[in-house]
């Protein structure tokens, strides 16, 4: 796959392969990546273990990357690609931060930030879901059910 | 005031005083502490400018520096004195630590996460709110108008 031929697909592959190295160390397998004008300018995955907070999420610290690569507090004309839909938290990071578009993989009905609308995003943020949802989902079933054993 | 006439003000006074930092440094003046066993075990102030990071509310800050001091994710058994009702992110951050108890001061009608219920929120978690708040709503309000001059 390459970015010529579809760019949001290689985009959540290299999400996809921050949420691998996630669950390589042992971290809930959530991959984020935020792409400025077709160039990644940030790419994290969950650290919550490692670094004992609950508030590294994946899309927490490619927001906070990205904001230090771009030297600007808001983050509009950029795209954030994460393999799992954000949390509450994370949406209201998003919302801060302005993004213009959200793509995420695999759903969370449970923890999701659409079970309470999308109120805490800005009112222009576009946000599509499903894009390679399976592999996404996929990683997060495996993990779980490795981590049951 | 001491803290043996009455712990919640004494608290919410020293999450005054981050506050007051805050504004000193020309950021939105909202502060936070957060106590264990009547200790005060983080305190922080609104970053957002300095390190032109939207994540970088009081909160989110404090929060990291409790799990830090007490190198554990989880921040059970704390309570959250903060100045202003937390925002949707910074209320997905404390339900992601399952915080005991969370004393706001000011009220935040627009960004206030209460706009969206508590959903976000771990179900045995207290919300308490109003504790001086006219001190608390004071600070932000002379803040803006300094601004708009």
């Amino acid at each position: 796959m390459s970015i010529f031929d579809n760019p949001d697909e290689y985009f959540m592959q290299q999400a996809l392969r921050e949420a691998r190295d996630a669950r390589d160390e042992g971290e809930i397998p959530v991959g984020a990546i935020v792409v400025a004008d077709g160039t990644i300018i940030a790419r994290a995955h969950n650290h919550t273990e490692r670094l004992h907070d609950v508030t590294a999420h994946a899309e927490m610290l490619a927001i906070t990357a990205a904001a230090e690569t771009l030297g600007a507090k808001y983050l509009q004309g950029c795209t954030l690609y994460v393999t799992l839909e954000p949390c509450v938290m994370c949406a209201g990071a998003i919302g801060w931060a302005q993004l213009s578009r959200i793509v995420y993989g695999a759903s969370d009905p449970k923890r999701g930030f659409a079970t309470l609308g999308r109120a805490m995003l800005h009112p222009k943020t576009v946000v599509e879901q499903g894009l390679l949802a399976d592999e996404c989902e996929q990683l997060m079933k495996d993990f779980f059910k490795s981590r049951r054993q």
